[in-house]
Protein backbone atom coordinates (compact mmCIF):
# COMPACT_ATOMS: atom_id res chain seq x y z
CA UNK A 1 0.00 0.00 0.00
CA UNK A 2 1.09 3.22 -0.97
CA UNK A 3 0.40 6.31 1.65
CA UNK A 4 0.60 9.85 -0.44
CA UNK A 5 1.43 12.35 2.12
CA UNK A 6 0.88 16.52 1.73
CA UNK A 7 0.33 19.29 4.53
CA UNK A 8 -2.48 21.11 3.45
CA UNK A 9 -2.38 23.52 6.17
CA UNK A 10 0.98 23.80 7.96
CA UNK A 11 4.78 22.50 7.56
CA UNK A 12 6.57 19.53 9.38
CA UNK A 13 9.97 18.91 10.24
CA UNK A 14 12.06 16.30 8.98
CA UNK A 15 12.26 14.42 12.45
CA UNK A 16 8.23 13.33 11.61
CA UNK A 17 9.53 11.99 8.55
CA UNK A 18 12.01 9.45 10.28
CA UNK A 19 9.73 8.64 12.99
CA UNK A 20 6.77 8.03 11.19
CA UNK A 21 8.74 5.89 8.57
CA UNK A 22 9.69 3.60 11.63
CA UNK A 23 6.50 2.90 12.38
CA UNK A 24 5.26 1.87 8.43
CA UNK A 25 8.14 0.33 7.63
CA UNK A 26 7.02 -3.50 6.30
CA UNK A 27 3.69 -2.37 6.17
CA UNK A 28 3.51 0.54 4.06
CA UNK A 29 5.41 3.13 1.41
CA UNK A 30 5.20 6.07 2.84
CA UNK A 31 5.47 8.88 0.11
CA UNK A 32 6.34 12.04 1.44
CA UNK A 33 5.44 15.13 -0.94
CA UNK A 34 8.48 17.68 -1.13
CA UNK A 35 5.39 20.36 -0.37
CA UNK A 36 5.17 19.04 2.92
CA UNK A 37 8.42 21.17 3.87
CA UNK A 38 7.80 24.22 2.39
CA UNK A 39 7.61 27.45 4.75
CA UNK A 40 5.47 30.23 3.48
CA UNK A 41 4.37 32.54 6.57
CA UNK A 42 1.80 30.23 8.48
CA UNK A 43 1.69 28.31 6.02
CA UNK A 44 3.40 25.07 4.00
CA UNK A 45 3.76 27.10 1.21
CA UNK A 46 1.85 29.13 -0.60
CA UNK A 47 -1.68 28.25 -1.44
CA UNK A 48 -1.22 27.56 -5.24
CA UNK A 49 1.39 24.59 -3.48
CA UNK A 50 -0.62 22.94 -1.33
CA UNK A 51 -3.62 22.50 -3.10
CA UNK A 52 -1.13 21.73 -5.92
CA UNK A 53 0.17 18.60 -4.20
CA UNK A 54 -2.67 17.47 -2.57
CA UNK A 55 -4.44 17.60 -6.21
CA UNK A 56 -1.37 15.59 -7.37
CA UNK A 57 -1.53 13.05 -4.91
CA UNK A 58 -5.47 12.65 -5.04
CA UNK A 59 -4.68 11.97 -8.82
CA UNK A 60 -1.84 9.74 -8.67
CA UNK A 61 -3.21 6.13 -9.48
CA UNK A 62 -0.61 4.67 -7.67
CA UNK A 63 -1.07 5.67 -4.12
CA UNK A 64 -4.07 4.04 -2.05
CA UNK A 65 -4.47 6.75 0.71
CA UNK A 66 -4.15 10.66 1.24
CA UNK A 67 -2.70 11.19 4.68
CA UNK A 68 -2.84 14.90 6.04
CA UNK A 69 0.67 15.62 7.48
CA UNK A 70 -0.85 18.55 9.72
CA UNK A 71 -3.19 20.54 11.08
CA UNK A 72 -3.04 24.42 12.08
CA UNK A 73 -4.58 26.54 9.48
CA UNK A 74 -4.95 27.02 5.95
CA UNK A 75 -6.96 24.56 4.15
CA UNK A 76 -9.67 26.87 4.03
CA UNK A 77 -7.70 28.99 1.56
CA UNK A 78 -7.59 25.72 -0.81
CA UNK A 79 -10.38 23.86 -0.49
CA UNK A 80 -12.13 25.55 -3.53
CA UNK A 81 -8.89 24.83 -5.89
CA UNK A 82 -8.94 21.02 -4.56
CA UNK A 83 -12.01 20.17 -4.94
CA UNK A 84 -12.01 21.82 -8.67
CA UNK A 85 -9.02 19.75 -9.19
CA UNK A 86 -9.90 16.37 -8.47
CA UNK A 87 -10.43 13.26 -10.99
CA UNK A 88 -11.56 9.75 -10.97
CA UNK A 89 -8.55 8.60 -9.39
CA UNK A 90 -8.87 10.66 -6.46
CA UNK A 91 -12.17 8.99 -6.12
CA UNK A 92 -10.29 5.77 -4.59
CA UNK A 93 -8.50 6.61 -2.09
CA UNK A 94 -9.06 6.77 1.72
CA UNK A 95 -8.66 10.85 2.94
CA UNK A 96 -7.47 10.43 6.78
CA UNK A 97 -6.49 13.79 8.98
CA UNK A 98 -8.56 15.69 11.47
CA UNK A 99 -8.11 19.24 13.42
CA UNK A 100 -7.88 21.81 10.16
CA UNK A 101 -8.22 18.96 7.94
CA UNK A 102 -11.62 18.48 8.48
CA UNK A 103 -12.18 21.66 6.06
CA UNK A 104 -11.37 19.08 3.41
CA UNK A 105 -12.49 15.88 5.00
CA UNK A 106 -16.08 17.88 5.04
CA UNK A 107 -15.81 18.70 1.48
CA UNK A 108 -14.84 15.53 0.27
CA UNK A 109 -17.50 14.03 2.17
CA UNK A 110 -19.56 16.47 0.63
CA UNK A 111 -19.00 15.41 -2.73
CA UNK A 112 -18.86 11.43 -1.83
CA UNK A 113 -15.17 11.81 -3.45
CA UNK A 114 -13.34 8.39 -1.18
CA UNK A 115 -13.11 6.89 2.00
CA UNK A 116 -13.01 9.93 4.50
CA UNK A 117 -11.62 9.42 7.95
CA UNK A 118 -11.04 11.33 10.75
CA UNK A 119 -7.60 10.17 12.55
CA UNK A 120 -4.09 10.81 14.34
CA UNK A 121 -1.55 12.50 11.71
CA UNK A 122 2.07 12.19 11.20
CA UNK A 123 2.63 15.29 13.12
CA UNK A 124 1.16 13.81 16.21
CA UNK A 125 4.34 11.43 16.53
CA UNK A 126 5.75 14.75 18.37
CA UNK A 127 2.75 14.00 21.37
CA UNK A 128 3.96 11.96 24.26
CA UNK A 129 2.16 8.66 23.09
CA UNK A 130 2.04 9.30 19.67
CA UNK A 131 3.49 6.30 18.46
CA UNK A 132 0.70 4.40 19.62
CA UNK A 133 -1.56 7.35 17.86
CA UNK A 134 0.06 7.61 14.95
CA UNK A 135 -0.20 3.15 14.80
CA UNK A 136 -3.43 3.67 15.02
CA UNK A 137 -3.60 4.79 11.68
CA UNK A 138 -1.79 3.31 10.44
CA UNK A 139 -3.37 0.10 11.12
CA UNK A 140 -6.88 1.25 9.82
CA UNK A 141 -5.13 2.38 6.68
CA UNK A 142 -3.41 -0.80 6.00
CA UNK A 143 -5.44 -3.63 7.72
CA UNK A 144 -8.66 -1.58 8.30
CA UNK A 145 -8.16 -2.72 12.07
CA UNK A 146 -11.78 -1.57 13.82
CA UNK A 147 -9.58 -1.23 16.83
CA UNK A 148 -8.38 1.97 16.13
CA UNK A 149 -12.05 3.21 15.55
CA UNK A 150 -13.47 5.37 18.48
CA UNK A 151 -15.42 2.65 20.51
CA UNK A 152 -19.19 3.81 19.48
CA UNK A 153 -18.50 3.78 15.86
CA UNK A 154 -21.64 1.37 14.58
CA UNK A 155 -24.65 1.02 12.92
CA UNK A 156 -25.53 5.35 12.05
CA UNK A 157 -23.35 6.89 9.53
CA UNK A 158 -21.06 9.30 11.72
CA UNK A 159 -18.77 12.09 11.18
CA UNK A 160 -16.16 14.30 13.22
CA UNK A 161 -15.32 17.57 13.33
CA UNK A 162 -12.81 20.83 15.39
CA UNK A 163 -15.88 22.29 16.86
CA UNK A 164 -14.26 25.60 14.94
CA UNK A 165 -13.67 24.03 11.64
CA UNK A 166 -17.41 23.06 11.04
CA UNK A 167 -18.61 26.59 12.53
CA UNK A 168 -16.26 27.64 9.45
CA UNK A 169 -17.69 25.41 7.33
CA UNK A 170 -21.19 26.75 7.80
CA UNK A 171 -22.18 29.01 4.78
CA UNK A 172 -20.04 27.21 2.22
CA UNK A 173 -20.22 24.31 -0.28
CA UNK A 174 -17.64 22.36 1.70
CA UNK A 175 -20.47 21.46 4.63
CA UNK A 176 -21.70 18.20 4.06
CA UNK A 177 -25.76 17.28 4.65
CA UNK A 178 -25.36 15.51 7.94
CA UNK A 179 -29.17 14.79 8.68
CA UNK A 180 -28.98 11.61 10.55
CA UNK A 181 -25.32 11.45 11.29
CA UNK A 182 -24.05 10.79 14.69
CA UNK A 183 -21.67 14.13 15.03
CA UNK A 184 -18.56 13.93 17.35
CA UNK A 185 -17.01 17.17 18.38
CA UNK A 186 -13.89 18.20 19.77
CA UNK A 187 -12.38 21.66 20.41
CA UNK A 188 -8.85 22.78 21.76
CA UNK A 189 -7.28 25.66 23.65
CA UNK A 190 -10.37 28.22 22.88
CA UNK A 191 -12.36 30.34 25.43
CA UNK A 192 -15.44 28.60 26.41
CA UNK A 193 -17.72 31.70 25.22
CA UNK A 194 -15.94 30.93 21.94
CA UNK A 195 -17.16 27.43 21.76
CA UNK A 196 -20.37 28.50 23.22
CA UNK A 197 -20.47 31.01 20.02
CA UNK A 198 -19.98 28.25 17.59
CA UNK A 199 -22.27 26.15 18.53
CA UNK A 200 -24.86 28.44 18.11
CA UNK A 201 -24.01 28.69 14.75
CA UNK A 202 -23.69 25.01 14.01
CA UNK A 203 -26.50 23.06 15.52
CA UNK A 204 -29.37 25.27 14.39
CA UNK A 205 -28.20 25.14 10.73
CA UNK A 206 -30.67 22.93 8.62
CA UNK A 207 -27.65 20.76 6.95
CA UNK A 208 -27.08 19.85 10.66
CA UNK A 209 -30.17 20.20 12.82
CA UNK A 210 -31.60 16.68 11.94
CA UNK A 211 -28.44 15.08 13.07
CA UNK A 212 -28.79 11.92 14.95
CA UNK A 213 -26.78 13.15 17.78
CA UNK A 214 -23.74 14.68 19.36
CA UNK A 215 -21.48 12.78 21.33
CA UNK A 216 -18.79 14.96 22.50
CA UNK A 217 -15.24 14.56 22.40
CA UNK A 218 -12.49 15.89 24.38
CA UNK A 219 -12.82 20.26 24.92
CA UNK A 220 -9.18 20.52 26.20
CA UNK A 221 -6.88 22.95 27.15
CA UNK A 222 -9.77 25.66 27.56
CA UNK A 223 -8.18 28.90 28.79
CA UNK A 224 -8.87 30.74 31.68
CA UNK A 225 -11.43 33.73 31.17
CA UNK A 226 -12.06 36.90 32.88
CA UNK A 227 -15.02 36.77 33.39
CA UNK A 228 -14.97 32.86 34.35
CA UNK A 229 -17.55 31.57 31.64
CA UNK A 230 -19.69 29.55 34.33
CA UNK A 231 -20.23 26.75 32.85
CA UNK A 232 -18.31 23.20 32.02
CA UNK A 233 -17.65 22.30 28.34
CA UNK A 234 -20.47 19.26 28.68
CA UNK A 235 -23.10 21.89 29.91
CA UNK A 236 -22.07 23.86 27.27
CA UNK A 237 -22.72 21.49 25.02
CA UNK A 238 -25.91 20.03 26.66
CA UNK A 239 -26.94 23.73 26.21
CA UNK A 240 -26.88 23.71 22.42
CA UNK A 241 -27.95 20.36 22.34
CA UNK A 242 -31.01 21.25 24.78
CA UNK A 243 -31.70 24.36 22.28
CA UNK A 244 -32.02 22.89 18.92
CA UNK A 245 -33.83 19.50 19.84
CA UNK A 246 -30.36 17.38 19.39
CA UNK A 247 -30.23 14.12 21.24
CA UNK A 248 -26.76 14.26 23.34
CA UNK A 249 -25.50 10.88 22.90
CA UNK A 250 -22.28 10.99 25.39
CA UNK A 251 -18.94 11.00 25.27
CA UNK A 252 -16.63 10.70 22.25
CA UNK A 253 -12.77 9.30 22.55
CA UNK A 254 -11.32 11.87 20.10
CA UNK A 255 -9.34 14.70 20.55
CA UNK A 256 -6.16 17.28 20.02
CA UNK A 257 -4.18 14.03 21.64
CA UNK A 258 -2.43 10.79 21.33
CA UNK A 259 -5.63 9.15 22.10
CA UNK A 260 -7.69 10.39 19.36
CA UNK A 261 -9.34 7.54 17.85
CA UNK A 262 -10.64 6.85 14.21
CA UNK A 263 -13.92 7.75 13.05
CA UNK A 264 -14.55 7.15 9.28
CA UNK A 265 -17.19 9.43 7.90
CA UNK A 266 -20.65 7.87 6.96
CA UNK A 267 -21.58 4.12 7.33
CA UNK A 268 -18.35 2.04 8.70
CA UNK A 269 -18.56 -1.74 7.35
CA UNK A 270 -19.59 -4.07 10.21
CA UNK A 271 -17.17 -5.98 11.75
CA UNK A 272 -16.57 -9.37 9.05
CA UNK A 273 -17.50 -12.53 10.51
CA UNK A 274 -14.59 -15.21 10.79
CA UNK A 275 -14.43 -17.65 7.61
CA UNK B 1 -35.90 62.37 23.92
CA UNK B 2 -35.56 59.29 25.87
CA UNK B 3 -33.27 56.59 25.88
CA UNK B 4 -33.32 52.83 27.27
CA UNK B 5 -30.13 51.07 27.63
CA UNK B 6 -29.97 47.36 28.32
CA UNK B 7 -26.88 44.78 28.10
CA UNK B 8 -27.83 42.24 25.50
CA UNK B 9 -24.19 40.95 26.44
CA UNK B 10 -21.55 41.29 29.58
CA UNK B 11 -22.26 43.52 32.29
CA UNK B 12 -21.79 47.28 33.18
CA UNK B 13 -20.96 48.77 36.50
CA UNK B 14 -22.52 51.88 37.99
CA UNK B 15 -19.73 54.20 37.46
CA UNK B 16 -20.67 53.86 33.92
CA UNK B 17 -23.89 55.19 35.00
CA UNK B 18 -22.82 58.36 36.55
CA UNK B 19 -20.28 59.39 33.75
CA UNK B 20 -22.37 58.65 30.83
CA UNK B 21 -25.54 60.37 32.99
CA UNK B 22 -23.70 63.58 33.17
CA UNK B 23 -23.16 63.59 29.16
CA UNK B 24 -26.51 63.39 28.51
CA UNK B 25 -28.07 65.79 31.03
CA UNK B 26 -30.57 68.54 29.02
CA UNK B 27 -30.00 66.30 26.36
CA UNK B 28 -31.83 63.04 26.60
CA UNK B 29 -33.45 61.02 29.27
CA UNK B 30 -31.43 57.84 30.04
CA UNK B 31 -33.46 54.84 31.48
CA UNK B 32 -30.65 52.21 32.49
CA UNK B 33 -32.70 49.15 32.74
CA UNK B 34 -31.80 47.09 36.00
CA UNK B 35 -30.66 44.08 33.82
CA UNK B 36 -27.60 45.45 32.96
CA UNK B 37 -26.46 45.05 36.50
CA UNK B 38 -27.09 41.27 36.44
CA UNK B 39 -23.89 38.93 36.35
CA UNK B 40 -24.59 35.25 35.74
CA UNK B 41 -21.19 33.89 34.79
CA UNK B 42 -19.84 35.50 31.86
CA UNK B 43 -23.10 37.36 31.26
CA UNK B 44 -25.58 40.48 32.31
CA UNK B 45 -27.75 38.12 33.72
CA UNK B 46 -29.42 34.54 32.19
CA UNK B 47 -31.03 34.40 28.58
CA UNK B 48 -34.13 34.85 29.63
CA UNK B 49 -33.25 38.61 31.94
CA UNK B 50 -31.10 39.70 28.71
CA UNK B 51 -34.02 38.69 26.12
CA UNK B 52 -36.74 39.91 28.37
CA UNK B 53 -34.82 43.23 28.98
CA UNK B 54 -34.72 44.02 25.73
CA UNK B 55 -37.93 43.12 24.13
CA UNK B 56 -39.69 45.21 27.06
CA UNK B 57 -37.60 48.19 26.46
CA UNK B 58 -38.05 47.79 22.33
CA UNK B 59 -41.74 47.52 22.98
CA UNK B 60 -41.95 50.24 25.17
CA UNK B 61 -43.83 52.75 23.36
CA UNK B 62 -42.15 55.91 25.59
CA UNK B 63 -38.78 54.54 24.61
CA UNK B 64 -37.01 56.49 21.23
CA UNK B 65 -33.78 54.40 21.41
CA UNK B 66 -32.38 51.48 22.75
CA UNK B 67 -28.90 51.60 23.10
CA UNK B 68 -26.81 48.87 24.15
CA UNK B 69 -24.91 49.24 27.16
CA UNK B 70 -21.77 47.03 26.21
CA UNK B 71 -20.39 44.20 23.86
CA UNK B 72 -18.48 41.32 25.29
CA UNK B 73 -20.45 37.71 24.34
CA UNK B 74 -24.04 37.25 24.86
CA UNK B 75 -26.39 38.01 21.96
CA UNK B 76 -26.41 35.26 19.85
CA UNK B 77 -27.91 33.53 23.04
CA UNK B 78 -31.22 36.37 22.85
CA UNK B 79 -31.15 36.80 19.15
CA UNK B 80 -34.09 34.18 18.03
CA UNK B 81 -36.09 35.16 21.37
CA UNK B 82 -35.67 38.80 20.86
CA UNK B 83 -36.78 38.99 17.30
CA UNK B 84 -39.74 36.93 18.25
CA UNK B 85 -40.83 38.68 21.08
CA UNK B 86 -40.47 42.49 19.33
CA UNK B 87 -44.10 44.13 18.63
CA UNK B 88 -45.28 47.36 16.67
CA UNK B 89 -43.57 50.14 18.76
CA UNK B 90 -40.06 48.44 18.30
CA UNK B 91 -40.50 49.21 15.06
CA UNK B 92 -39.91 52.83 15.60
CA UNK B 93 -36.89 53.29 17.07
CA UNK B 94 -33.32 53.55 16.57
CA UNK B 95 -30.82 50.64 17.88
CA UNK B 96 -27.22 51.28 18.20
CA UNK B 97 -24.05 49.34 19.55
CA UNK B 98 -21.47 47.52 18.31
CA UNK B 99 -19.12 44.55 18.48
CA UNK B 100 -20.86 41.75 20.09
CA UNK B 101 -23.59 43.76 19.38
CA UNK B 102 -24.03 43.38 16.34
CA UNK B 103 -25.33 39.95 15.62
CA UNK B 104 -28.15 41.93 17.21
CA UNK B 105 -28.42 45.14 14.41
CA UNK B 106 -28.07 42.19 11.91
CA UNK B 107 -30.64 40.46 12.93
CA UNK B 108 -33.27 43.92 13.12
CA UNK B 109 -31.69 45.08 9.78
CA UNK B 110 -32.48 41.71 7.84
CA UNK B 111 -36.44 42.13 9.59
CA UNK B 112 -36.39 45.83 8.53
CA UNK B 113 -37.15 46.62 12.03
CA UNK B 114 -36.35 50.10 13.65
CA UNK B 115 -33.63 52.42 12.50
CA UNK B 116 -29.97 50.32 13.29
CA UNK B 117 -26.59 52.20 13.58
CA UNK B 118 -23.50 50.88 14.24
CA UNK B 119 -21.10 53.21 16.85
CA UNK B 120 -20.05 53.87 20.60
CA UNK B 121 -22.01 52.29 23.78
CA UNK B 122 -21.84 53.47 27.07
CA UNK B 123 -19.10 51.47 28.20
CA UNK B 124 -16.60 53.08 26.19
CA UNK B 125 -16.58 55.70 28.50
CA UNK B 126 -13.88 54.41 30.10
CA UNK B 127 -11.94 54.18 27.31
CA UNK B 128 -9.03 57.02 27.39
CA UNK B 129 -11.37 59.48 25.24
CA UNK B 130 -14.53 57.85 26.17
CA UNK B 131 -16.54 60.88 27.07
CA UNK B 132 -15.90 62.04 22.63
CA UNK B 133 -17.01 58.64 22.20
CA UNK B 134 -19.93 58.59 24.02
CA UNK B 135 -21.02 61.82 23.38
CA UNK B 136 -21.04 61.17 19.46
CA UNK B 137 -23.42 58.78 19.83
CA UNK B 138 -25.55 61.02 21.72
CA UNK B 139 -24.69 63.88 19.51
CA UNK B 140 -26.57 61.32 16.34
CA UNK B 141 -29.11 59.65 19.00
CA UNK B 142 -30.39 62.93 19.84
CA UNK B 143 -29.70 65.62 16.95
CA UNK B 144 -28.78 63.48 14.12
CA UNK B 145 -25.76 65.53 14.16
CA UNK B 146 -23.54 64.31 10.64
CA UNK B 147 -20.70 65.15 12.39
CA UNK B 148 -20.84 61.68 14.12
CA UNK B 149 -21.15 59.79 11.19
CA UNK B 150 -18.01 58.06 10.12
CA UNK B 151 -16.93 59.82 6.41
CA UNK B 152 -17.39 57.99 3.68
CA UNK B 153 -21.15 57.28 4.85
CA UNK B 154 -22.67 58.80 1.51
CA UNK B 155 -24.91 57.51 -1.14
CA UNK B 156 -24.64 53.11 -1.21
CA UNK B 157 -26.35 51.39 1.73
CA UNK B 158 -23.87 50.75 4.16
CA UNK B 159 -23.37 48.43 7.12
CA UNK B 160 -20.58 48.40 9.71
CA UNK B 161 -20.04 44.94 11.69
CA UNK B 162 -17.26 43.49 13.64
CA UNK B 163 -15.49 40.38 11.73
CA UNK B 164 -15.92 37.66 14.18
CA UNK B 165 -19.34 38.65 14.91
CA UNK B 166 -20.65 38.75 10.79
CA UNK B 167 -18.93 35.41 10.40
CA UNK B 168 -21.12 33.81 12.79
CA UNK B 169 -24.36 35.54 11.30
CA UNK B 170 -23.53 33.21 8.37
CA UNK B 171 -25.75 30.75 7.76
CA UNK B 172 -28.09 32.00 10.48
CA UNK B 173 -31.56 33.53 9.71
CA UNK B 174 -30.47 37.20 11.16
CA UNK B 175 -27.66 37.73 8.32
CA UNK B 176 -29.34 40.75 6.26
CA UNK B 177 -28.60 40.19 2.55
CA UNK B 178 -26.07 42.82 1.80
CA UNK B 179 -26.49 43.17 -1.68
CA UNK B 180 -25.40 46.34 -2.64
CA UNK B 181 -23.81 47.85 0.38
CA UNK B 182 -20.82 48.90 1.64
CA UNK B 183 -19.92 46.61 4.02
CA UNK B 184 -17.14 48.01 6.46
CA UNK B 185 -15.76 45.50 8.30
CA UNK B 186 -13.50 45.56 12.17
CA UNK B 187 -11.41 43.44 14.79
CA UNK B 188 -10.01 43.29 18.15
CA UNK B 189 -7.46 41.22 19.66
CA UNK B 190 -8.14 38.20 17.48
CA UNK B 191 -5.03 36.22 15.37
CA UNK B 192 -4.72 37.23 12.09
CA UNK B 193 -5.08 33.56 11.11
CA UNK B 194 -8.82 33.85 12.77
CA UNK B 195 -9.16 36.99 10.42
CA UNK B 196 -7.85 35.37 7.52
CA UNK B 197 -10.34 31.92 8.01
CA UNK B 198 -13.39 34.47 9.52
CA UNK B 199 -12.91 36.35 5.88
CA UNK B 200 -12.89 33.42 4.09
CA UNK B 201 -16.29 32.15 5.20
CA UNK B 202 -17.91 36.04 5.00
CA UNK B 203 -16.52 37.13 1.61
CA UNK B 204 -18.00 34.00 -0.76
CA UNK B 205 -21.45 33.96 0.97
CA UNK B 206 -23.96 34.71 -1.76
CA UNK B 207 -25.90 37.26 0.85
CA UNK B 208 -22.56 39.00 0.96
CA UNK B 209 -20.48 38.18 -2.21
CA UNK B 210 -22.30 40.91 -4.30
CA UNK B 211 -21.41 43.89 -2.40
CA UNK B 212 -20.80 47.10 -3.85
CA UNK B 213 -17.13 47.13 -1.64
CA UNK B 214 -15.20 46.45 1.32
CA UNK B 215 -13.57 49.04 3.61
CA UNK B 216 -11.50 48.23 6.48
CA UNK B 217 -11.60 49.81 9.82
CA UNK B 218 -9.10 49.18 13.21
CA UNK B 219 -7.94 45.73 12.93
CA UNK B 220 -6.36 46.22 16.32
CA UNK B 221 -4.21 44.56 19.27
CA UNK B 222 -3.64 41.36 17.33
CA UNK B 223 -1.66 38.86 19.56
CA UNK B 224 1.24 37.90 17.99
CA UNK B 225 1.89 34.16 16.24
CA UNK B 226 4.22 31.56 16.03
CA UNK B 227 4.85 31.32 13.45
CA UNK B 228 4.08 34.96 11.88
CA UNK B 229 0.92 35.44 9.88
CA UNK B 230 3.21 36.84 7.07
CA UNK B 231 1.02 39.28 6.27
CA UNK B 232 -0.55 42.67 7.17
CA UNK B 233 -3.96 42.87 8.33
CA UNK B 234 -4.80 45.44 5.08
CA UNK B 235 -3.14 42.38 3.01
CA UNK B 236 -5.15 39.75 4.43
CA UNK B 237 -8.46 42.08 3.78
CA UNK B 238 -7.02 42.83 0.02
CA UNK B 239 -6.49 38.90 -0.33
CA UNK B 240 -10.14 38.01 0.13
CA UNK B 241 -11.43 41.32 -1.81
CA UNK B 242 -9.19 39.83 -4.16
CA UNK B 243 -10.60 36.03 -4.52
CA UNK B 244 -13.88 37.06 -4.33
CA UNK B 245 -14.27 40.08 -6.43
CA UNK B 246 -15.16 42.58 -4.06
CA UNK B 247 -13.90 46.23 -4.40
CA UNK B 248 -11.85 47.37 -1.68
CA UNK B 249 -12.78 50.96 -1.16
CA UNK B 250 -10.60 51.79 1.57
CA UNK B 251 -10.38 52.39 5.18
CA UNK B 252 -13.03 53.04 7.53
CA UNK B 253 -13.30 55.26 10.50
CA UNK B 254 -14.87 52.46 13.03
CA UNK B 255 -13.16 50.12 15.25
CA UNK B 256 -13.05 48.83 19.56
CA UNK B 257 -11.81 52.73 20.10
CA UNK B 258 -12.51 55.69 21.29
CA UNK B 259 -12.31 56.83 17.49
CA UNK B 260 -15.28 54.66 16.70
CA UNK B 261 -17.55 56.60 14.31
CA UNK B 262 -21.39 56.06 13.75
CA UNK B 263 -22.33 54.19 10.72
CA UNK B 264 -26.22 53.82 10.17
CA UNK B 265 -27.33 50.34 8.36
CA UNK B 266 -28.71 51.15 5.03
CA UNK B 267 -29.12 54.89 3.27
CA UNK B 268 -28.58 57.64 5.58
CA UNK B 269 -30.95 60.93 4.63
CA UNK B 270 -28.54 63.51 2.85
CA UNK B 271 -27.74 66.37 4.53
CA UNK B 272 -30.97 69.17 4.42
CA UNK B 273 -30.51 72.40 2.84
CA UNK B 274 -30.23 75.22 5.42
CA UNK B 275 -33.88 76.85 5.39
Amino acid sequence: MRIGIVAPSCRIDEDVVSRVSVLAEGRAELVWHPQCFLSDGHFAGPDAARAGALIEVANDPTIDAVWFARGGYGACRIVDAVMGGLGEAARRKTYLGYSDGGTLLGALYAREIGAVAHGPMPADIRRAGGEAAVTRTLDWLVDRNRASLEPSVGDAPTVAFNIVILAHLIGTPHLPDLTGHVLMIEEVAEYLYRTDRDLAQIVRHPSISSIAGIRMGRISQVPENDPDFGAEPEEVVLHWCDRAGIPFLGPADIGHDADNKVVPFGLTAPPQPLP
